[in-house]
């Protein structure tokens, strides 16, 4: 098992990486009294072994997807912690993927002003995303994950053993996000992809654990220097303007969160070339590497309108204007503002071909 | 006007206090985008006058009352901001009690996971008491205030002249915490309440002014050492655990909140005097104050099984034990645990008599 640390002042926490962890008690720092939030696809799989490192605890199980994000079933798991009288010293532990995390975690952040959270993800995506930086959120009719908090857990617990049950899309999806610490953060982790990305499609757990420490790690470096996404976190969000609008346009299902991302960056880079960023073979070894993990390079058929519309609601947007993630080379990503509206059509434009 | 600031580190802001302020621009710290959260009553009186320091501002006039503080009227004002486009640079203003500003401030903490808030209390209640800490919260039929947040204001503004639209009986309601203030925190603030209760009721300006700037600073320096409520913010919460039981036995409405307060500290004041840590002649000193302010003394008439279950869920509950706060003299509140129940059912029936 390996140990980092998210340096966060007095919000510091451990992130454990390893395989077959998720039972070991002395992980789950919650001294107080505790409720599980799972789901019905998760539970019969690793509910036992987190219930017998936790005996005793409140166990709230929702259901599967992205539909779990939203008033409905949040309303139904405060319901279950004010019936199990869960105090202010309580803890709630979120076991599953980022579904189960960003809803568990805004309970966590909301429930009596807020308590403790620890989070034991179960899928790539989750491991090497959600569980660096205390992001939180449901989503809402009009737009994904756009009421929220930030609340940083006590502790996170990222089992690789949990992945053998992650079906072929959702672990290619989760890569999208390795890629994507590689390509905005760090050339050497890109030339380390190029050379694993067979193993990390064939589960090699040596593989995985170094993918998701190393992504975690990069991500930790980010959110320690900007916890409440003012500046720099922004760079994380590569990929994510196109790729939110995506899964927007789509209606939060057909396309995974990972999948969409992929597609954006790739759209992305199209476009740090034509705003002269970006040399055309450093995008072409982008989509490459997507294009080798088995995820889409290309978005859905949308009209010009609305893909403008849907990007001007993302979180990045200031005073109105749409404020683009892009990249100054490989590794290197950079945040502007006032690109050109044509020059965003092309980069669409060129990921579909 | 007078301004105070709450000491806060990197989230320090000022609370301005005056007569005929609310329509002055340059108090509101606003620089992006602003959305004007307020209620039916409140804004045929002051709406106009804020709209003039804030013009092009979105408005968003929601129901009048507690039942306003739930999940539907929440997901109205998401909804009303995002159509509105409002970004993560964009500031809400609450205009209005303490329902609109711990519902806009609320919203303010979760949209888009926090955007900025500026507080325009238009209640004797918003002005002394959640103008200060930075406490937001919604309702859930199981309790009150149990989903929530901490999100501090950029700016309180609090205009003693809107209290002239003040019904009498929530002017009284607000001063029960006006009372708690002194009785809890600062004796020589009990000398002047007892010597000034009359001009209060008669809303005299200048006096008003003294209240809710007394009051403030009392309450500020508490939240400056305790801004999470881990320790000694829980002396704040003087009269609440019962007053808390009051108003959710009776289902949010008959009971205004200072008025529930106002028994409970007379109950809370009985305890004390039952729990050897006060002397009978504080207790009818709190008591009296408490009746020359128009204010209930005692409780409704509910079963001991209802009262125990309902105090269980307070928030300072700690391992399923109600924790209490009881005086140790006039202005010295102490936090209690493992207080006998026949103790507070003595301190109960005391407050009837």
């Amino acid at each position: 098992m390996e140990s980092l640390r998210v340096e966060l002042g007095d919000r510091t926490y451990p992130i454990h990486i390893g395989a077959g962890i998720i039972g070991e008690r002395a992980l789950y720092n919650a001294d107080g009294a505790v409720a599980i939030i799972t789901n019905a696809v998760v539970a019969p799989f690793y509910l036992a072994r987190v219930r017998q490192a936790l005996p005793g605890a409140t166990e709230i199980i929702v259901e599967d997807g992205e539909q779990a994000k939203g008033w409905k079933t949040l309303d139904r798991v405060f319901e279950a912690l004010l019936a199990a009288k869960l105090g202010r010293d309580g803890v709630i532990v979120a076991l599953g993927g980022g579904v189960v995390g960003d809803l568990a975690g805004f309970a966590a952040a909301t429930y009596q002003r807020g308590v403790g959270f620890i989070q034991v993800p179960t899928t790539l995506l989750a491991q090497v995303d959600s569980s660096v930086g205390g992001k939180t959120a449901i989503n809402h009719p009009r737009g994904k994950n756009m009421i929220g908090a930030f609340h940083q857990p006590l502790a996170v617990i990222s089992d690789v053993a949990t992945l053998d049950t992650l079906p072929d899309r959702e672990l290619r999806a989760g890569l999208a996000e390795v890629i994507k610490h590689g390509v905005a953060l760090d050339a050497p982790f890109v030339d380390w992809l190029e050379a694993h990305i067979e193993k990390l499609l064939a589960r090699d757990r040596a593989a995985l654990v170094y993918a998701v420490r190393r992504s975690c790690e990069l991500k930790a470096a980010i959110v320690a220097q900007d916890e409440r996404e003012t500046g720099v976190r922004a760079h994380l969000n590569f990929g994510h303007t196109f790729g939110h609008a995506i899964e927007t346009a789509t209606g939060f299902g057909p396309w995974l969160h990972g999948e969409a991302v992929a597609a954006g960056m790739v759209m992305a880079s199209e476009l740090s070339v034509r705003t002269g960023l970006l040399g055309a073979a450093d995008a072409r070894r982008v989509r490459s590497l997507i294009a080798r993990a088995g995820l889409p390079v290309q978005g859905p058929s949308l009209a010009r309108e609305q893909w403008h519309e849907l990007m001007a609601l993302d979180k990045k947007a200031a005073g109105g204007k749409v404020r683009f993630v892009l990249l100054e080379g490989i590794g290197r990503a950079t945040l502007k503002s006032g690109v050109q509206g044509d020059l965003v059509d092309e980069a669409i434009a060129a990921a579909a071909q």
